[in-house]
């Protein structure tokens, strides 16, 4: 099976996921914009393809890991594409975080083609899984939010915001997303970033835009949306996405 | 002991307390402001007191659990109070979610009479315990907004919002909150109430009046504010707070 696996994207996601199907036996031949990333995947066994239609061979899998619609596109596409070369009983295994409306347009261009486009982890419905995804990203960005405020208005009153961050995190909010992020904000540490702000702000725009389409109102993704572009207005591109709290601290008046 | 506990405030809150208590045979003497309260306690081998202040006892311990603000002060103060009541060595276990300020009030109020107001769960300072007690609800009252707009967003896409909640309830929010009002606002069950709209805006409203006192500003506090008064603008004070998630549903044309 090895031989039919292809892998495309090898950023912070994509690399450890790739990493993993080795350690499984799966061999993947990888591509990925800048060659250099594939490197550590190459020393422990992976092929390298020269191009994104490289990686996928005829009935075989590809999974992909890209960073946004437009980057899936340009892998996906075209005679040389991932699609084309799947061909006839060919997967597509799509793990990005796109549009819903993407994903329905690759799921019909795979089809027409012979292959299958499945939107990883659900595979029903080509949108679903990107709905899903999209809802889980603004919970979280809007518990980022409800975080900052809440430590913010504690830290003005005397309370420090590690100790308020560590009692909520073992008591009514005992998950992972509140006590890592409740964790950081408080220590205001958002590098190395895990998902850097420009990411985030791509994923709630595709969650306003989804909810457009829709009409379905999201007041609270406006808020965090505006939150993400003063992040990037005060040149914290680099960081991760939690330093949307750095905003309230900002507004707050707190060093 | 049990001679000189006293628990005033025999609400969804106190009386169940008030019976735990007396589970670990600490017998207390016990006021409501209506009486026919007392009596599954008083079956249970509780003392009713005629008036507040009858509920302490020089030296003794009173614990209060009640509505709000006024409530409180209304059976604190005043010659026939529990502070003047408890006198030297007497101690007041405070249990209602007040204002950090009025918290202040009350500690000082103590303080002259030779009695000691403990903010329960935070002992030290006699504001930290409201505002942590205050931080927590606001971001329940955040994460049901959050999930509110999840779900409706969702639902117009064609995905199941218990479907939806459920999953996010095994995964990323692995949590009370989530799993519990999650799967409630997916079944739009807001009765019976655990804690009605009312009171959950009079909490929202000292949040961002604490945030305001200390200049911080909560513009997530602010928008679920703004949902609690439509739920009673339509009619939906008998309701659990999470019923702020109607409005969201209807904000979305969702019938």
């Amino acid at each position: 099976m090895s031989e039919n696996v292809g892998f495309i994207g090898l950023g912070a996601m994509g690399a450890p996921m790739a990493a993993n199907l080795i350690a499984a036996r799966i061999i993947p031949t990888v591509w990925n914009r800048t060659a250099a990333k594939a490197e550590p995947l190459i020393a422990k066994g992976a092929k390298l393809a020269s191009a994104p239609g490289d990686a996928a061979s005829p009935g075989g899998v590809v999974i992909t890991m890209l960073a946004d619609d437009a980057a899936l596109e340009s892998v996906v596409t075209g005679e040389r594409g991932i699609a084309s070369r799947l061909g006839a009983g060919g997967i597509h295994i799509s793990m990005s975080t796109i549009a819903p409306a993407t994903a329905r347009t690759f799921a019909k261009y795979h089809a027409d083609r012979g292959s299958t486009y499945v939107a990883a982890p659900f595979g029903d419905e080509p949108g679903a899984a990107n709905v899903v995804k999209l809802c889980g990203n603004f919970l979280i960005a809007s518990a980022l939010e409800a975080m900052a405020e809440a430590q913010a208005m504690a830290k003005k009153n005397g309370i420090e915001p590690a100790q308020l961050a560590e009692m909520l995190g073992k008591t009514l909010f005992a998950c992972p997303v509140y006590q890592r992020y409740g964790e950081a904000i408080a220590a205001r540490r958002h590098t190395p970033a895990g998902f850097k702000v420009p990411l985030g702000l791509k994923d709630v725009e595709l969650v306003l835009k989804t909810a457009g389409e829709v009409r379905s109102p999201m007041p609270l993704a406006g808020l965090v949306r505006e939150r993400l572009v003063s992040a990037l207005a005060k040149g914290r591109d680099e960081m991760d996405w939690s330093a949307l709290a750095l905003g309230v601290l900002d507004d707050a008046g707190i060093e």
